[in-house]
């Protein structure tokens, strides 16, 4: 895909940032949102030595209202329907500091779209069901503002193989479903009774098993969870471990595997039901070999979605309708 | 007490620090010394302009290996044996990349006190039970090098009420054992039989809630947990509470509280075991105004730790013995 492009809506913002002097780079969002955020800044504390960036839940920022919000500031915010509260609210409050703000959102006349400075207007089919191109994706807009922040702060260009990579993103997804579909199926039986189940990763994948974690096994579920670090695991969490407690495994391909592959080895002796998602096993053609990590978050969490739903129907609780509290009351 | 002074300790590492440029401070470390770094970045968030901080494990450090680690880093590790070997790592590697490294640990002549540029000595009951004065503790000397990081790189001298209130803080801490002493025994009958306990926080309480969650819930007593916070809360995680689910709520005296406020009225509605330590509650004479706040953290954690002894008997199930792997295994 020779002519991949540079999103439009990215392309706009980084015009904007060639004039401007940017020294922090603040991730704002809420739950699956913010857990996107988390890849970004690995992504600029590997690549940039001109930046720094912290990823906060939406109020927690507002709330702390860190010394270094001001005009050298961008903040990135991100929101699905474009309508959290906290969101709309903590893109307001960087505004009123002189940051500039970017809007993540898939719908651009959203509350959010309307308080940012600029949109990114991306794709997602979790709610609707209908199939994108994961090239639309706010982790594919996400990497291309990365890699557009770096070329301009740190003078080093990373955007011709970001793009083309992301362009070839969604034939790696449908081929990763295809792979993981027989273990999925099988798994969803052995964990359709459980109460809890952790998520385990690290680096780049973390954002994906924390996401997992509290927006699909808790929010949809309603299963126990915690998306435990595999570094921090050997300081507490794996004492809860015995051959009857569900690990949910992400082994990704960025510089931390180490610590999956070592947290691997110790389910693999101590515990019992376990399932693994490996990024090596999978056929990342098209992507650039720096790019197959930075993708493997959204692949991986894909992957686990589409396991979702097979788990979902098993336990005869409906992944977008069954909600106690979400979007019923006021709170 | 007008006599308070500077650790000793703490003054050898500034009046280093006085003559270099830094422009970074990681705060390093693994599960319960990571929890205390949490309320350090929150101090640095908030007071200084000059420098900027993340907070990450030990081993996610090394691979991760972030740009901005440099001769003009500063790096902060915590072990409380200093034997913690990925942290010891961390030292080592971050010295090889030039930073200034400190290094907490109650054992002064610990393989982490040989690796590092400077250490500080603190003091811990934790493992000994013999009762130490909280202004030797790890909470107080970070404390005051951050105080003294601010002084020295955004010229806000706030040393003089920072060294005053944590000689006073000991004393707090005394009076919210008394406080809290019934409420806990019988919060503690409640628990018993708990197969899964929640923590909440938010801001600089944030790292008690995790460090109870992942070192006393589920290392010490072998129950299921996660350290939700109070924002994230409404983002997925409380679809699993019901008036069966048991919370742990922690509601300090930072900027955050209105996030615990609007947690702490959802679980009065739809929850129904209910543990509140609220900061608001306690007696905090000899503390500065704005240093309530941050001494908030280890008066709670203090709370918390007596509370799971009178727990941990009723379950039979002794803190510092029962372990299925810690330190019984290589791993």
């Amino acid at each position: 895909m020779s002519t991949a492009e540079l999103n439009e809506d990215v392309k706009i913002v980084l015009k904007e940032l060639e004039n401007r002097v940017i020294t922090d780079v603040f991730f704002v969002a809420c739950g699956g949102s913010l857990a996107v955020m988390y890849a970004n800044k690995y992504y600029l504390d590997r690549h940039s030595k001109a930046l720094r960036s912290s990823c906060y839940n939406a109020d927690e920022f507002v709330y702390r209202n860190p010394a270094a919000l001001s005009e050298n500031a961008l903040v990135v915010l991100c929101s699905q329907t474009g309508t959290t509260s906290e969101t709309v609210k903590a893109a307001k409050f960087a505004k009123s500091k002189g940051a500039v703000t970017v809007g993540m959102t898939v719908d651009k006349h959203s509350a959010l779209a309307k308080e940012v400075d600029y949109v990114l207007g991306y794709e997602a089919s979790y709610t609707t069901g209908i199939p994108i191109d994961a090239v639309n994706s706010n982790y594919s807009l996400m990497y291309q503002l990365d890699a557009g922040l770096v070329k301009i702060f740190d003078g080093v260009d990373r955007l011709p193989e970001t793009i083309s990579s992301l362009a070839n993103l969604q034939a790696v997804i449908d081929k990763a479903h295809l792979y993981y579909g027989e273990m999925s199926t099988r798994f969803a039986s052995e964990l359709k009774d459980e109460k809890v189940v952790y998520t385990m990763a690290s680096g780049l994948s973390y954002g994906s098993a924390y996401s997992y974690a509290i927006c699909v096994l808790m929010e949809m579920q309603w299963i126990h969870s915690q998306a435990i670090h595999a570094g921090e695991f050997f300081h507490g969490p794996f004492e809860v471990l015995d051959e009857t407690v569900p690990f949910i495994l992400l082994k990704g391909m960025d510089e931390t595997r180490p610590m999956e592959e070592r947290a691997h080895e110790f389910l693999k002796k101590y515990g019992g039901k376990l399932m693994v998602l490996d990024a090596n096993d999978l056929d990342f053609s098209g992507i650039h070999e720096e790019m197959k990590a930075y993708v493997t978050p959204l692949v991986l969490f894909e992957v686990l979605w589409k396991f979702s739903y097979k788990l979902a129907e098993l336990r005869e609780h409906p992944m977008l309708e069954a909600r106690r509290y979400m979007k019923k009351f006021a709170y």
